[in-house]
């Protein structure tokens, strides 16, 4: 990981690879890289879409090593769906098998002449790069196997589906698990467009032949990756609830929270929760011989994925996650376990943002496209979207974009971009987050539902607006910190309740890269990152007052605590006072 | 005019009018008021289709006056289309009859929680407002028909078509000319789907037993009429090319100067130019019966417009304007005048702003929906409009919104609206106004082409970036002072060219208010709207970041002239330093 590789789409003649050595990008990996270099090298005023703007794929600093959990890849770029900067995160097998590449980013620059559509192999010995526009169109399920026929199962894939290729704002971009299914996703933001506008259907990854990132004191780092793998599995979270029963273990916890929001954020509790929790989906699949603990890569030791398998016993989907779940479940009233999973399926090969996906589905169906708990209309929809159609064209620019061509006036967007699975008027810290957050509406960016709702890192009262904000600042700092190692967030959990398992995570980075990183450097790596991407849409045009949800969060009340969101706009403005 | 008219459309049992005095409003008209009570009474940050939004519609200072071309009337609120504030401006009747009426303002607040529709009726006696569901989605010629029929043709309609009623961004409300025909738009910026909101279809006006609002010193206002009539007929554009052929005089002027945008502003030339001219359209209307001349208001002395008649002689439109031309003709690659004149019907019958309807078709013959020249295509596509059908629902969110829609980069538009008929490469004076207006892209705020083009207040060469600054932001305060008056923009050539024509307006107004206005009042005054404009864009959350051209038009040479916008950005950023 000493180069980055830089591909310029649109250079006279064909797409033209350069290798350079990092520069002053050297020591920054994941979220960090993205944001460096989509800070300094786009104009922030460029359209999203244009030859001006970048796509940058980033391994963690821990990604290719032995290291549990280093597997998270970033995808940054100016994004079509928010106008503003994008880190948009995946697990898979692409993050470890580009570090052993050697590669610390690659960067895709540029924009063809012409329509064609093209395939970027990477292996050992370089980069090949052609048009193959037999792939057009191609979903990302057919892609991986048509890639499979041609360079066999050891490769990984990063893939977008029709979504990207038609430049919708939720396009997202696959990655390929550990058997080669592109289940996990960079999703948010609308990064899968970016990657359409560029060209590029998809990067064949290859590691054949390279070997695992090599640490400065080898003994250090395996102990280290003990204690940290040991606190993992201690830790009730990522060591109980996570493997049983997956991210959707949320669903129940959060209906009873009040925190579900439900019928497009109308109420706060889901009648229909336990018929589609991760308690009754995890017997579902061990009964049809799926798997409801899996791993999303090799390295992983929470696995908190699984295998979802029809009616039939064959092979579906993965294990929709929570938020999943949620988009297409009592988001949009749906009730029925089966269907969520063919919309995760559908998402996945289509390739787009489920989160999205499911929000401005619920959007349409208040403006009377769909009826709420309709399970085949939700399909259906999915289903144009795939095809492009005027109305899937419509649902493809996202919840925000749904809403003004329908003329919805509840869209819950914060800076264009889908709330997810949480309201926030009952989980106010993740509130703070939404509304705070450079990225949009992103619960992964200071996920505050852990102290707010699990208790872990201490207890912040939910319904309350005192202490959302430091909450708040405080995950969101140390999540553009994690963001930046290729860690799966998850560690989470463990690193803010165990002390020793921060020590753990420290002392990996600092026995890999020979260095003496305190709990205070993740802090200010942190505030690195989140000052940079500020900088980044504060240029782009942004203020304060993008800053904020919208209005009826603070006028309508939530049931069943009938909450508001209270938080004052004058504390929103605090949270990146440092 | 020393009343509010208050319509609150969500009070509990139905709509609840109040009758105010001016309060902290005396003194303003028009653009002055709408922009005052927006900017004051309506939270930046509310949904534009919320309760929290207010459409206010207000005379100019002298509408209702027997004060020639003082009937424009000014229609404001939050703007779906840009997010900022809007001031929308309309000829026609409506203006001197509610001046007549007494009314400063008319305000539709709230929102009803129904779906009902409402019908207000407004005379001598009070305000009449009843449920008239029978009026749903029709089209404005009907829906005046219908009026006529129940009403007597005394009266003047401010109503929306169908967009409005389906709230579409690209929603105009029309007002009827003195034939009693929806010809009259406030167009821009979704005007006509915030009224649709409220829930209102039409507002019938009546001033049957209402008096001409009498000046303070008659002899004065009589002899400052006089004189200002003189200087209108005296100048060679609205003495002479106006009249004789409308605003589309300009078509061949625009393309002979480069400046004609062609191809959704690929080229500046036009070859189809002679064939939709002015002078070609002005032959066409005699000859079948039509007429080249005509005003579209009583007391309008200028008479831009006029009848349009169809290949039998039947009527088919009023003169579409210059910029309708252009954006349903050369911006679409279309050359056909009967199809030109088609499109205009159907935009007003819709209620569809023309400016915005053009440039988005083009932005979707871009994207493939269909082919540059294709005026059957055109229509059927405005009949989509229409019909909200998905593709009309794409279109009706107008060019920012199809362009995201359908992943198209080279969308010309600035704060969400799309340019008008002038490029700003080859007339950078307009494109300083684009910029930088708090409208959006619109050349009526402050319309350089006069000086740039028509050397009217001087010349200042279009293709220089110097002296643009200066020149733009003089027209815009000169704009925003007359647009508050009820003034139509066409008396600005003269008495940019013509002193004593610019006191005769002055004496008009010091004659009617006993005032003792000078020029720098009228500065003032302009200045003062543009304060509380921009103060009301920045709490919405605008920076000079908003106030920019889309990349491309620095990037992309536009033939003839091989020019680019090359106004600096630190430039643009002076224009409101006075």
């Amino acid at each position: 990981m000493d180069k980055i590789l830089r591909i310029d789409m649109g250079a006279e003649g064909g797409p033209k690879v350069t290798v350079t050595p990092l520069g002053e990008y050297v020591g920054l990996g994941g979220r960090a890289m993205t944001s460096a270099i989509i800070s300094k090298e786009v104009p922030p005023l460029c359209h999203p879409l244009s030859s001006e703007n970048k796509l940058v794929i980033a391994p963690g600093m821990l990604s290719g090593t032995v290291a549990a959990m280093s597997g998270r890849l970033s995808v940054g770029c100016k994004s079509p769906l928010t106008g503003g900067i994008k880190e948009s995160n995946s697990g898979g097998q692409a993050a470890q098998v580009i570090g052993r590449l050697g590669y610390a980013a690659i960067v895709l620059e540029g924009k063809p002449a012409t329509e064609d559509l093209f395939k970027i192999v990477i292996n050992k010995d370089g980069v090949k790069i052609s048009v193959d526009n037999s792939l057009k169109m191609l979903p990302n399920y057919d892609l991986v196997a048509k890639m499979k026929t041609e360079f066999g199962d050891k490769i990984s894939c990063i893939s977008i589906g029709p979504a990207g290729e038609m430049k919708m704002n939720i396009a997202s971009i696959a990655c390929t698990d550990m058997e080669l299914r592109p289940t996990r996703h960079a999703a948010r933001g609308g990064v899968g467009a970016v990657m359409g506008s560029k060209g590029v259907k998809t990067i064949v990854l290859d590691d054949t032949g390279m070997t695992m990132r090599a640490p400065k004191d080898p003994e250090k780092f395996k102990d280290a990756n003990k204690r940290f793998v040991d606190g993992l599995k201690q830790h009730p979270v990522s060591g109980q609830a996570l493997p049983a029963f997956g991210t959707n273990v949320l669903t129940n916890i959060l209906s009873e929270a009040g925190g579900y929001p439900t019928y497009n954020f109308k109420q706060g509790t889901f009648a229909g929760a336990s018929k589609i929790s991760g308690e009754t989906m995890a017997e579902l699949e061990t009964k049809r011989g799926g798997m409801p603990t899996h791993g999303c890569h090799r390295g992983c030791v929470i696995r908190c994925s699984g295998v979802y398998n029809d009616k039939d016993g064959h092979y579906l989907t993965k294990q929709p996650e929570y938020e999943t779940v949620w988009a297409h479940g009592g988001n949009c009233g749906i009730d029925d376990i089966d269907s969520i999973a063919m919309l995760d399926f559908l998402d996945d090969n289509f390739g787009v943002d489920t989160i999205e996906m499911g929000a401005t589905i619920a959007v349409a169906m208040d403006a009377g496209i769909a009826k709420f708990g309709d399970a085949q209309a939700a399909i259906n929809l999915v289903k144009e979207v795939g095809k492009g159609s005027h109305l899937g064209r419509i649902l493809g620019g996202g919840a925000a974009v749904t809403g003004k061509v329908f003329g919805v006036e509840r869209v819950p967007v914060v800076k264009g971009q889908a709330m997810p699975a949480y309201d926030p008027r009952a989980v106010k810290g993740v509130g703070v987050t939404y509304a705070t957050s450079p990225m949009g509406a992103d619960h992964t960016a200071g996920y505050a539902v852990a102290t707010n709702i699990l208790k872990v890192g201490g207890f912040v009262d939910p319904l309350v607006a005192e202490g959302q904000i430091e909450l708040s600042r405080n995950l969101q700092i140390a999540t553009a910190a994690i963001d930046s190692t290729g860690m799966c967030i998850f560690i989470a959990f463990a690193i803010l309740d165990q002390p020793e398992t921060f020590q753990a995570l420290l002392d990996l980075l600092n026995a890999f890269y020979g260095l003496n990183l305190t709990g205070d450097g993740v802090v200010a790596l942190g505030q690195k990152v989140l000052s940079m991407e500020r900088d980044f849409n504060a240029r782009a045009g942004f203020t304060s007052q993008q800053d904020r949800l919208p209005r009826y969060f603070s006028t309508e009340s939530l049931a069943p605590h009938n909450v508001k969101f209270d938080v004052k706009d004058e504390d929103l403005d605090k949270v990146f006072n440092w």
